[in-house]
């Protein structure tokens, strides 16, 4: 048992959870502790036997973990918690505000590379996956385009920005990739997409007794950054319908490298990627937990500091060693 | 001009020709010679600026070459090729005999680790990049089903087998994955399929003037290994519509992962990758090419021996630095 990875959870939302499931399917690590801000004695997890703590005393048990994962969110917890954490633990975190990875990473580095950990930030799907994905096909198709389409999938944040508004008692939104826009860069088009032609959005919207559903419609479809831009359909149910069909956090998307070879770019070539997920959560919470164990790997090699996704030999994503990799996946 | 990796290249057929086209879509790198087993002032490139030197000459060339690019054949070129010249050059090659993987490995560590040169083998798509995905999706879905298809594309090994059966003057075999067998797999049945489920073969022959064409039909489709296992149809055509609609070399494919996260693995999850290529060398040859740049980056970085895609920091594969490349793809 002790030659497992010893991970520990801090922060218990969705991803919280999801990483705790996650680990289970991984025999070769061992999940150690939950740390929370809330009261530890409230905390209910689906695994009792782990200890929760508060997370004031993550740093008493810096000995007894070998991955801290990271579970809580860009806005205002990682961007403090990384760089704090990083100085004690080897991390994983899911930073996803695409515009301020370089400060964070910069932050990050600071800290990991002063204490020999290692710390790998903006774990995940996107970015993540994808963001390898277009790495990959910049590289193989030098002579290329990039095309990422979201969803079909909820996006948290614009289903936060419906219940904003008032008269609306619940929400969710659907970002929608546009078929033909898709159709068109497979044909090898190349074409130059706008954000209303890349994207669609769908809101099923519960709205108040007596709201004013056409005032509601018209505020949503002209808010400013999150819809204006956008083709926008809003759909007013009832709020057994929200919970009986839209209580689900599915999402996915597609990430498309449409390039040329030949002596004269004469050769059409296309690498598609896409993910179709039931739950988001989930899967961000299975990437996070096998970067995990490449962040264990790449410690004990003596790679320390911040790093992302292009930075980890994928070998080190695997329980299995290379021999068997070679064997059986190459 | 000097900071450029210098590239040479052994074998100028398919491959080599696509080597040679695709280090001009990347700055960074100069390629400095050809070596060829055929009298070298008979071999006409596309850059004869470029010397061409018997491959006898190799190895006194070697501290002109940062990474020689091995452009031979997987049967009986590159196991002899490789594991020689690993003694003298970061190497690349497309060994793309899975069975015999392992072996090769093994004799290209020995030499790759003797001389403190870097050897990077299986290059290419599949094995390449198709075995990255395939190690990505177990990773990330440790819980779950892999899925290859190969096509619709042109299989050279099954195309020579048609032209060996007599009284078959010419013709070219596709592969083509079956697309309900892989409307199965999206949908997350998770099917067992058998060879025959996967993929069809589609075969253009054109048969001598008088020859019997039922025979060659079904000497073809009972043949072992290649057709017998398969729904194969056999299009007898002229030599004038081989030459024009059958000329090309596309290939592609797919690799899905599905798998399932949750409590109790209610969630599903697919992962889905596809390359659509009009030239099966072409882009091999770039595959080829980005590996040349990683592996001039790992000896560098004192990592030698013999390595596969499996081992190499994505990043490595680009020519921007790692901060660039968080900027913008990340």
């Amino acid at each position: 048992m002790s030659d497992r990875i010893r991970i520990a959870i801090l922060g218990y939302g969705n991803l919280g959870h999801g990483v705790e499931l996650a680990i289970r399917r991984n025999p070769d690590m061992e999940l150690v502790a939950f740390f929370t801000r809330r009261d530890p004695a409230a905390l209910k997890t689906l695994t009792p036997e782990v200890p929760v703590y508060s997370v004031d005393k993550a740093t008493e048990r810096k000995d007894d973990i070998d991955v801290l994962i990271l579970c809580g969110g860009s806005a205002t917890d990682l961007p403090v918690q990384s760089p704090e954490y990083a100085k004690y633990f080897n991390i994983v975190d899911s930073f996803d505000t695409h515009a301020r990875i370089p400060e964070h990473f910069a932050a990050v580095d600071k800290s990991a590379s002063e204490s020999g950990k290692t710390a790998l930030i903006s774990a995940g799907w996107d970015p993540g996956l994808f963001s390898l994905q277009r790495l990959l096909g910049n590289c193989v198709l030098p002579d290329g385009h990039d095309y990422t389409f979201w969803g079909k999938g909820v996006s948290q944040g614009h289903s936060d920005a419906i219940r904003r508004v008032e008269g609306v008692v619940g929400g969710k939104q659907y970002t929608v990739p546009v078929a033909e826009a898709m159709e068109r860069v497979r044909r090898g088009e190349n074409p130059e997409l706008t954000t209303r032609e890349k994207h669609t959005r769908e809101c099923f919207v519960v709205a108040a007794p007596g709201a004013d559903k056409q005032r509601i419609e018209d505020e949503i479809k002209n808010m400013p950054n999150y819809f204006a831009d956008y083709d926008t359909t809003v759909n007013f149910i009832s709020a057994e319908e929200l919970e009986r069909e839209h209580s689900g956090m599915p999402h996915g998307g597609f990430v498309m490298r449409s390039g040329v070879t030949g002596e004269n770019g004469e050769t059409k070539q296309m690498i598609e990627y896409s993910l179709k997920l039931g739950s988001n959560p989930e899967f961000t919470s299975n990437v996070l937990v096998c970067c995990a164990r490449a962040v264990y790997r790449m410690n004990a090699a003596g790679c320390t500091g911040a790093k992302t996704i292009f930075d980890v030999p994928p070998a080190y994503y695997s329980a299995e060693s290379g021999e068997e990799l070679r064997k059986h996946l190459l």
